[in-house]
């Protein structure tokens, strides 16, 4: 039932409670065969293969079927939010990706370096210049542009051509169109306000785009930029208060970082390795009943379509788990966010492997945890956007419905 | 897509037929392994497992995964109504429950028993006093309150705690806050209207409570009244109109009489025992084209956490199986309106096992009619709101959608 207001419904039932969950989400985690394997049915996996035996599997789906998503709505669907309602604008989310704080009046943009010649934006990526190079660039433009009228101005780098652009200020207004031609060999198309309210802010963003056209104006193919995206901190409806739940984040990335802050979770410090995070979670256990674990790898082997390290990072994670096992949560679930199929090297629409254990479950249908034995799991193929209720029904967390 | 007016348009692709439909429910069937076993796989059920040969098996989901429904919105999602659409309030089916009669201007509500010391509501369920005594009050409140201004007042006492109140007049309205603080150790909090319309609607309401507190000033922990949920009979589309059927319920207790009196079948006097519905089956056979056929004890022994009782009533339904099939029915369906595992001692929301039988069926996946068997039927996990169409198709009483 998609169109539900899930976030509606499961405050009304929600109560609080003793019990604790984990959420384990491998990035990138479905794939599709490779020479008659996915890297999930590749590796050795008797710890998650143990798990499987005691839980019951199913497929998830992050959007609708045939749909890719990126990492936004994939995490969002995860936490219960109808990722088709709660749309995340790209600034910021290219903010949270750069690990830049965005503070509830900001409004934050992707900037890209461009080549403009004789008005004409001749290459909307400047050429895809290497990050180190493009940094420069950056530190340039933070030590010539500080403020536009009254507004603050920061820059952040990223990937190549990529930046993120910060205003600070009151009154800033994120309803404008994007300040980019879309296609190559067109004039520069100017931001313009969507409401009279952002008359004021289309008029400082045009005027920092100027200003960047001057301070670049020898940078060769990086003379020029366009901002994209112009976005302020959504406000989404609260994890913890929504489902009365103590939440924590434990992820190595900025980008998850940032999506776990943006629906209320605590982010806890930890290091880079599967290994720092499960002592991160040690560390915190008695702290909080829910606890987003997110592993990052998967997802980058599965861009770089590197079968054989795919194969690693999973079975690696296969090796914390008793070590998480033994904290002994309530309710664990282990999935991902979508599938980043080795032979696609990007996100893809595949149905996700879910399995989910707690002292309720019909377990026992299977003795592998994979993509194909997860389809043959009680729980069927469904939405990821009713992970949540699940988890919270396993974790006696939900009052019944209707008398 | 399940945000679609089911009703709607199958009003619109239904059509009369001579085929005879029978959904036979077990209350609570659904279950999780105890020992390794769910009650349906521990029972000996020879004939539903041949049924099962020549049956497409599936899981339903009541009414989103992880969601618990009450007895209400199960059974609505089985016939066809969206359970978050058609909310049906708790004193209407406390009213259908306790088997009174609600006309369309009445307003019920359920109340209950509470102990109010200096103005303070310090139980609000009384100490939960046993039935028969809670039967004494309401006699009492019977004999002594008749009418609040020109409103007829009617008692009926109902399990422990609860009783029934039916609000009988002229323009009555429903839309009204709970008169109930919520919590313990506060002072009461009044009836207020929702809509001005409602306004004098919560001073009878608020009045009757004083009055019941006059009443039973001298009853101990009974002294006080709390009134919820105040509804009227829901208005909804009706079964046999929209579907083309000509309807009959088949049920012992008074909340399942109630409900398919609410969508508008007939319902049939018939005995205690499973052997009298079937009776009361026979009997009517050639009255209707539609039967459904309720079993209680599944969810009572499920809540009772009796698990070799619950399996006895799965092969007392068992028995019967051949004597219902000798009607030759053309469409048979066998499931349950929601889970009621053992383990839990309570309504859950574990997808139901579902089989369907009519001669267009795809047969012949499983031999055995269990929850996992029916996880590997080529129905799938799907939603209940669905099975009535399906039904429908499977009668032959469903044209073709668009041309």
């Amino acid at each position: 039932m998609y169109s539900v207001d899930r976030q509606k419904l499961i405050s009304k039932l929600a109560i609080p409670g003793n019990t604790k969950i984990i959420l384990l989400v491998l990035d990138g985690l479905g794939d599709t065969p490779v020479n008659g394997k996915t890297p999930l049915q590749e590796a050795k996996t008797p710890n998650l293969d143990s798990l499987a035996r005691e839980s019951d599997l199913g497929l998830i789906i992050p959007v609708l079927p045939g749909i890719t998503p990126g990492s936004g709505p994939g995490h969002l669907a995860l936490f219960g939010y109808d990722p088709i309602k709660y749309q995340i604008g790209r600034g910021i989310l290219e903010a949270l990706g750069t690990g830049v704080e965005v503070g509830e009046k900001d409004v934050v943009a992707r900037g890209n370096f461009a080549t403009l010649k004789d008005g004409i934006v001749v290459d909307r990526r400047a050429g895809r210049p290497p990050t180190e190079e493009s940094a420069k660039v950056v530190k340039i433009l933070s030590e010539n542009i500080k403020t536009i009228e009254d507004v603050t101005i920061s820059f952040y780098p990223g990937k190549e051509h990529r930046f993120v652009v910060k205003f600070t200020g009151e009154n800033l207004d994120d309803r404008l169109t994007d300040a980019d031609p879309q296609r190559e060999g067109k004039p520069m198309v100017w931001a313009k306000p969507l409401t009279p309210e952002a008359d004021r802010m289309a008029r400082i963003v045009n005027e920092l785009i100027k200003k960047i056209g001057e301070v670049l104006k020898d940078q060769g193919r990086m003379n020029f930029a366009l901002l994209r995206g112009f976005s302020k901190y959504p406000n989404l409806p609260k994890f913890g208060e929504v489902y009365k739940l103590k939440s924590a984040a434990i992820a190595t990335y900025p980008m998850y970082r940032g999506i776990a802050k943006l629906v209320g979770m605590d982010v806890l410090e930890t290091g880079q390795t599967v290994a720092d995070e499960v002592e991160t979670l040690k560390k915190h256990w008695e702290d909080y009943d829910f606890f987003y674990f997110h592993v990052k790898k998967t997802d980058s082997y599965g861009e770089d379509g590197n079968f054989a390290k795919k194969v690693e990072v999973i079975e690696e994670v296969d090796k914390v788990i008793p070590e998480i096992l033994r904290l002994d949560p309530d309710v664990i679930v282990v999935t991902g966010d979508h599938s980043t199929p080795v032979i696609l090297k990007a996100h893809s629409w595949h149905p996700v492997p879910f399995m989910i254990k707690s002292r309720y479950v019909r377990m026992g249908t299977s003795a592998r945890f994979d993509e194909f034995e997860c389809a043959k799991g009680s729980l069927g193929t469904f939405y990821a956007v009713d992970v949540m209720t699940l988890v919270l029904a396993h974790a006696g967390r939900l009052e019944k419905y209707g008398a």
